[in-house]
């Protein structure tokens, strides 16, 4: 049994403290450490595997070489189809209003944040805009927002607890469904005049992790191929936002930042958007992208519930069904993280250095949401080995805090 | 011939004054506005069009998806193939030292600098360390360095100013060959004690622009690839980095930035520099990419002082030859941009009116790099067509001052 091995090495009886050396014997379970801390979306994999020969991209040696797309719009490093590949997906996933609306590239969504950050922003404020979200908070968040000393903004918490004590010009950041937790969001600071600004994340609206329950129609809402699809390595995102001088000044930002977003990656982009879109016009249900993604997704999410169930050790969020207007069904969440919380009553309890420590599982603990570090965010986006192994080492853990598990 | 057929509209024996109406007739010359503002590197595109079998890129649906490339490096998210390109470029062309030293990918130069600066600052300074370049300096040094009003580091502007007044820790970016007057630079910022560290921004080090005349080796390299091999719109840079900590520290803010860099075009890249290296191996002279470049630079530059010397209206930097250890010969610089500097006395000439207004060239006024507006930058990597274009406008100018152009 896990622990057993080195017992020299663990706290018998407790918790390793949160300072102190958590780490339970290398021999405990396997020597390999699963890393589910990011969530790398290896799981959408096998679908494009077997699309091989329809999504290849082909780029010559002469192609795609100008910083510039199209110098007539506002956001010039644009790839035309690109633009069109996205206002398509929206309307056939119809998850979004796109109609109206500018649409900004980006270098991922993580670099449009900080496009909308900047252009909800202006210079020559006596203090920088205050800049929050619901905890548990997306982790990267604090970190974006405050890397570089800005004059502009600085992170400033939980939103709700803005909404109580906070003062002055603020950016809330609604993330939704929202990671870590997989919940359904809405902006939680009441509004006071026109000192709040909205930016919408909405990297995880797809049907493969929610039921679509209305085309979001936000000032600015930011997606990510990442998440979409499960291209991460291509680096791309997009906004789409109503006000075209903050789209504007996104694009600005992202001139500045990086002067313009890789074509190459813009081409693919538009390519394997194509490839899902065509699936649904041409009604082949073996192809279609997100009845399979959703499919691998409940089903993860029922084994994941059958092990927590059984060893009692972590609760997860329970999701209410709701109607989902693209697939026409009451349907449940199926978030692309496990929100694990230690079923133990103290809040000191360190879930992540428990799964490290005795079963060697690499999540994120809660602390970097904002929230208790009984909390642990694990990735449920590996492929189908890793998530395997994930479970059958979830379900040797016994107890938080005995020697038994 | 230019300026006459709407006379109405020119201030007769006069330069149009920097914030009147300097737009002259759209009858002028011809109708289309030539901007050779950017750089944009169209003139390496026939070159790439002929090695189109050997450059293309092929990538499958499933390739290229997670975030990471090599979790144990410290810039994990760099494709292995395409750091041993880099590496491989640079010891065929001998222009940089790459043996113990790190690379570190990003989004473009642009964005190395800016990683670079975060990398050699630390928050809690009492003041933000001075951020200084020569002048005529890259015009998009002030914007990048002060667009999110950072608290680690502002613009001080011109490092010889600096230089005489300035007190304090400061960074000095050297930028050689300069960007916009093609010189070769040292740092020109007197160093006291440690206060003062040093970013080269090598982008058009490269031997169809300058002679190699060693290899460099400073604490800070930066390249990129979309003035090495003329691939602006994929968005490729790196950095070459003595020190492990800045190394570290560079990867740290890509990740927060643009958690990564295209993989697609990293490895576009990687292709694409593999088949110049095979080049120099095979030894196949028809395909020789530098030789190629260098030809063409050579003739472009031939044409422009003719042009330049025929109507005395303007006057170029007049570079030395010096001995190139790529091409074991006697070279001149071949830059990239045309420094054109009006030959009238008067330093209120503003020769980018000049030009747009009458010839309809879109150049970059000198007051951009900090210098004089009889000074304009005109990019000399466009196309052959509308290089040609440029020349034969460029030859109907025969005086700043007169109606006579």
């Amino acid at each position: 049994m896990c622990g057993t091995d080195s017992p020299a090495s663990i706290n018998k009886g407790s918790l390793p403290s949160a300072n102190g050396n958590g780490t339970r014997s290398p021999t405990c379970s396997s020597d390999r450490v699963l890393n589910l801390e990011q969530g790398d979306p290896s799981v959408f994999q096998s679908y494009w595997s077997k699309m091989e020969d329809k999504c290849t991209m082909v780029i010559s040696g002469s192609q795609l070489m100008s910083y510039i797309s199209d110098f007539t719009t506002l956001c010039w490093f644009m790839e035309p189809e690109f633009q069109e590949a996205v206002r398509r997906l929206h309307r056939v996933v119809g998850n979004a209003v796109v109609d109206d609306r500018y649409i900004v590239v980006g270098t991922g969504s993580t670099q449009l944040y900080q496009a909308a950050l900047y252009a909800l922003t202006s210079p020559g404020g006596p203090e920088p805009v205050s800049v929050v979200s619901a905890a548990p908070y997306y982790s990267a968040y604090p970190e974006e927002t405050d890397y570089l000393r800005s004059g502009l903004y600085k992170w400033a918490g939980d939103a709700y607890e803005f909404d109580k004590n906070g003062t002055g010009p603020y950016i809330e950041v609604v993330n939704s469904p929202n990671n870590p937790d997989g919940t359904l969001r809405e902006a939680v600071v009441t509004n006071r005049g026109d000192e709040g600004k909205l930016i919408h994340d909405l990297a995880y609206y797809w049907p493969q992790y929610t039921p679509i329950i209305r085309p979001a129609d936000h000032d600015i809402m930011t997606f990510t191929f990442s998440k979409s699809t499960g291209h991460a390595g291509s680096r791309i995102g997009w906004a789409v936002v109503k006000d075209k001088e903050v789209a504007r000044k996104m694009s600005k930002f992202i001139e500045m930042s990086t002067l313009g977003v890789s074509k190459d990656s813009q081409q693919r982009a538009a390519k394997i958007m194509g490839v899902i879109c065509d699936g649904y016009k041409n009604f082949k249900s073996d192809e279609l992208f997100f009845e399979h993604t959703r499919r691998v997704m409940a089903e993860r999410w029922e084994r994941l519930r059958q092990v927590v169930d059984r060893n009692q050790v972590f609760s997860l969020p329970k999701y209410p069904k709701q109607y989902c207007l693209f697939s026409g069904e009451l349907i449940e969440p199926y978030p692309g993280f496990a929100w694990l919380e230690a079923k133990e009553e103290e809040e000191e309890i360190d879930s992540q250095k428990v799964l490290r420590g005795c079963i060697k599982v690499q999540g994120r603990t809660g602390s970097r949401f904002g929230v208790a570090q009984k909390y642990t965010r694990v990735s449920l986006l590996s492929n189908e080995e890793v998530f395997k192994e994930f479970l059958e080492r979830l379900s040797t853990i016994k107890s938080m805090t005995s020697n038994g598990h």
